[in-house]
């Protein structure tokens, strides 16, 4: 599959995003005519340096409001075109993007737009011009990708072809099997772009809240299996206008992209297998043979089947270590050779690491997954561009294949055991202490701040990478501003990472970081485990008394029950599935640990208590009260 | 009026929210119930804090889901019912906000709901509760304020009454002259909230982006004025969901609150005398004892005549003084008092103060507004909460009537002069040159890099102090992110701000800032203009060549015109109304200068050549070619 991305994707300028789209590895780009426009570089500048990049220019875009005008304002339209053919000859390209008119046309005539676009497909013959004609979806009076094929048909010109654009066809609902009955040489572009399903007007959603493929909800691989079986093999190519990338790294945005690509690559080689008769008969040779796209494979992963650790880091451990023997966990001794500490309860194992910078808060630095094989996973996760953590590693240990998250926390892929044990633990010396409670605690899930810049690409990291599936979103009250909660989980929620979007800070607050992040634990029995660590001297956070009343009010609580809730500082939610308790400890730096209780079938997070435990945590941070 | 605000409004914890509220001047606040379940203030304590801050508590709410549920479900609400209105009397309130059921609802039958409210009428009774039944915009079965008034006239019960919310009213574009035959007694609440006009859900819609009125869009008078009408004399409090509102410094926020809504008062008193009898009649007594809600009114002001002044600030202004030499701006002479310079062409005056912090670099500090009264506009900006700055003034100097803009620009009011000249000038010594070129010459528009936090704020801070009017925004793509510009104008186009809201800059960009803005002035010969200013050597900023290609292919221009815009970097605009020309110098500190030439009516600002600027200056700010 020739990959490709629109210029106007990135942030920057053009000289900034054609080396970020080389270093990502893309095969050619779209060039984005204000880009070219608002640029030092002449168009001979350009053609140079994509040249010495090895970065193709497939498509010069947009050209707008051609069709279905007056005869004069159509004499001008072609002088303009004609301006455009002859700076594409100097930039080296050969196809351009000609919209479907929004602003200009007056004549709702299929013979008329025919007949003027044919008089641009004979100029662009005449300058050796492809022009692929694109249905906007909000078009004026072209709006569906059908209708702008039938036009193409109808001025049947060599240089006349037509673009498919995944955003303007999902956002309308158009049917897309159609889209095989096309003939491939009429089809001169691909353009794809996800989104999240909103309802507003399809210009806003178009103009500010695309996505890269996998970070949103539109049906792209089934998009592209139809385009595949149209026999289409050109370029497919990014065009995601978004506030949030074009403000982002440049760098960073266009490996985000490139991974789009390729995780897309495979979800379309997975639904055309899944959807064809040959794959019915499981002749994959007749699969590939059949369609003359290539589509490149990745290494197969399944989703991780638990958490092996998770780690923290800091410069002064003591805090950390103070939290986690009064939860209960055991100090289970050192590495051999690294400055870290195993605690474990259950088959809940963290690691503390006592290697960090001086002055460093406590912070979680790594999370460990089980999978079937790190090897695979690892090559799979590499593919897919995710940078590599190297750990030194001294003879006889595991070696533990790393992998960076965007937010920057060290994933490792881990081998994983049938019965939840860890090879690795042997490195570690004896431990001091084995309290018998809790023995069948498992880390529940982990919650990770994300940077505001970053929340979409970790939502593709953990998806591709990982195969974890996003969860619908949650949007949580805080004293400082909204809290976006993006739930990643494996399909039996062996895995849960909750991955939080944080307000911007305002000034005040920007000095002391109100980000927090936490691993939480599940236990059996969370009151006695909460009565324990009471018992050991824990601080836990504490819940204010009107908790307990609004508690009580909602679910019409046994007394009993309820003083126990608010004597242990325990929150309580119940659903249709079942219930959940849990309780939080003090944050030491950034970092605060969780227990939780699901009773029954209970699947979620204690969603309706978060503003709770937010407005606490700020509430100690800010010391108000 | 009585003012009220929600506490859901602003940032913070209860007790913060409480307090901003007090100092911006409410009346009385709603409490949102999150903001108490999350507080460590008992009920007695926010009873007693609202009593020593002088705020009444005059909403409880919300209580969802209430109505049109099955038996079982009507017995566990009324349960939660009597839990709140016992809560109630502890805080010392008597109104509660029960919204219609978007949730649980099962039954769709008038005669059900009036029934279920009447139980719940008869419970509020028992507890001296009133009961504001509200209809929401997505209620299941009542959204339309006119249902919800139906139930309570079927319940005919003295503790049941209906809560008018302007956003689920207008939201809906529901009529709003109906509410003039509501009972003034069965109006038990009023809630206002202004929004941009925006295409998409209304529960989104609302939950994000209300905004305060005279913010946004929505016809707040004319719904105020039927309020009126209609005998209500009860609080008229904000409820806005704003997820900028929600992150901002919360005493800011609050200001801006009581802002919105003594302007509020003032425009809805506006519509009422433009649309009464008495009014057509001169009979303003009458008006006023017609209806029971007393209207505040304000000094009144009309639209400032003109710029009086500009003026630049930094610690060492050579540069400030070489660019004005440049382009054409003559030294008036010394301050006789103060270490500022005053610098003119035509009845363009720019000061240039000297009293800046040690290295600060130039930046814009004040406007001066031309009015009809500086004492008059001094005192009305006052009562609409804008702080006053003080400048020292020595005996027979100009006092200058000063307010700080929400970006911290200085305002000063000054005293118009039909000729354009100004009083002050006086106190300046005389100037060593006086070209006679651009003796017409104007400040055009001043352009304002706006923070995020405050621009809704600036938006209602220029409407209602100022009596400029917001037009439609533009955004414009930048490099680091799209550009939202918000112009506030006279009619007559004498002055005109135009408000730019900047991307949030990623870290790299943080350390040097991005945030430019910008003086304009208007000449009547741009050419001769630029062709001066260059032989005194200005510094323009450069436009590519990329750009006059485009131009000509978008216009085609007489090739000698193309080939001046291009020699001396001027950029073109054409409209339907007539064409633009102007230039930009380069950047010093965070400020840099613009020369325009209106030509026929045209009346924008080059929006399309605004991409430009921002690459060029991009570009040369992080020299990456």
């Amino acid at each position: 599959m020739r990959t490709g991305i629109a210029t106007v994707c990135l942030s920057g300028t053009l000289k900034e995003k054609m080396q970020a789209c080389a270093i990502a590895g893309f095969d050619g780009i779209e060039i984005f005519e204000q880009d070219l426009v608002t640029s030092p570089l002449g168009p001979e500048d350009v053609r140079k340096m994509a040249a010495d990049l090895g970065l193709g220019l497939d498509l010069y875009q947009p050209f707008r409001d051609f069709d279905g005008v007056s005869p004069d304002l159509l004499k001008a339209n072609l002088r303009r075109a004609e301006a455009k053919f002859k700076l594409m000859a100097r930039l080296g390209m050969d196809t351009i993007l000609v919209c479907s008119n929004v602003a200009t046309a007056t004549i709702d005539d299929d013979a008329v737009r025919a007949e003027q676009l044919a008089q641009l497909a004979n100029l662009a013959g005449d300058h050796g011009v492809k022009v692929a004609y694109e249905a906007l979806a909000w078009g004026k009076y072209v709006n569906d990708y059908e209708h702008a094929h039938r036009l193409v048909e109808m001025v049947d010109h060599p240089n006349l072809g037509t673009c498919l654009d995944s955003f303007h066809i999902l956002s309308r609902d158009w049917d897309t099997a159609p889209i095989e009955s096309i003939d491939a040489e009429k089809i001169f572009f691909v353009q794809v772009a996800d989104a999240p399903k909103l309802s507003m007007d399809v210009l806003s959603w178009s103009r500010h809240y695309r996505v890269f493929p996998g970070e949103g909800q539109f049906g792209l691989a089934k998009f592209m299996g139809h385009v595949v079986r149209a026999g289409y093999t050109g370029p497919v190519s990014l065009e995601v206008f978004n506030d949030v990338f074009r403000q982002s790294d440049v760098e960073r945005t266009a490996v985000d992209a490139m991974r789009s690509l390729i995780w897309l690559e495979e979800q379309s080689a997975k639904w055309l297998a899944s959807t064809s008769a040959e794959a019915a008969a499981g002749n994959t040779g007749a699969l590939r043979r059949r369609y003359p796209m290539e589509l490149a494979t990745l290494p197969k992963v399944n989703e991780p089947a638990g958490f092996n650790f998770a780690e923290v880091k800091a410069d002064d451990t003591a805090q950390l270590e103070k939290l986690l023997g009064q939860l209960g966990f055991a100090f289970e001794g050192r590495h051999r050779t690294k400055d870290v500490q195993l605690w474990t309860m259950g088959q809940a194992r963290v690691i503390i690491n006592e290697q960090a910078a001086q002055h460093a808060e406590p912070a979680i630095a790594a999370l460990g997954f089980d999978v079937d094989s790190p090897v695979i996973a690892s090559a799979r996760a590499q593919q897919l561009k995710a940078p590599v953590v190297a750990r030194k590693v001294q003879a006889d240990e595991e070696v533990f294949q790393g992998i960076s998250a965007p937010d920057s926390t060290e994933i490792f892929l881990c081998q994983g055991s049938p019965d939840g044990t860890a090879a690795w633990t042997h490195e570690f010396g004896e431990g001091l202490e084995h309290p018998s409670a809790g023995a069948t605690a498992v880390i529940d899930h982990v919650n990770l701040a994300q940077p505001w810049q970053h929340f979409d690409e970790a939502v593709l990291f953990y998806t591709s990478a990982l195969a974890l599936e996003p969860q619908p979103f949650a949007e949580v009250p805080s004293p400082s501003g909204l809290v976006r909660s993006q739930v990643m989980q494996t399909s039996d929620g062996a895995v849960r990472l909750v991955l939080n979007l944080a307000p911007i800070q305002q000034a005040r607050n920007e000095a002391r970081k109100t980000y927090q992040e936490h691993i939480a634990f599940a236990v059996e029995d969370l009151v006695a485990t909460a009565r324990a660590a009471r018992d050991r001297g824990l601080e836990f956070l504490q819940i204010p008394a009107n908790y307990y009343e609004d508690l009580d009010a909602r679910f019409d609580l046994d007394p009993g029950f309820l003083a126990t809730l608010q004597e242990l500082n325990l929150l309580f939610d119940r659903d249709a599935d079942g219930e959940f308790l849990h309780f939080y400890t003090a944050t030491v730096g950034s970092v605060f640990f969780e227990m939780v209780e699901r009773r029954g079938g209970y699947d979620g997070y204690g969603a309706p208590n978060a503003p709770v435990r937010h407005a606490v945590q700020y509430d100690s941070l800010h010391r108000t009260t």
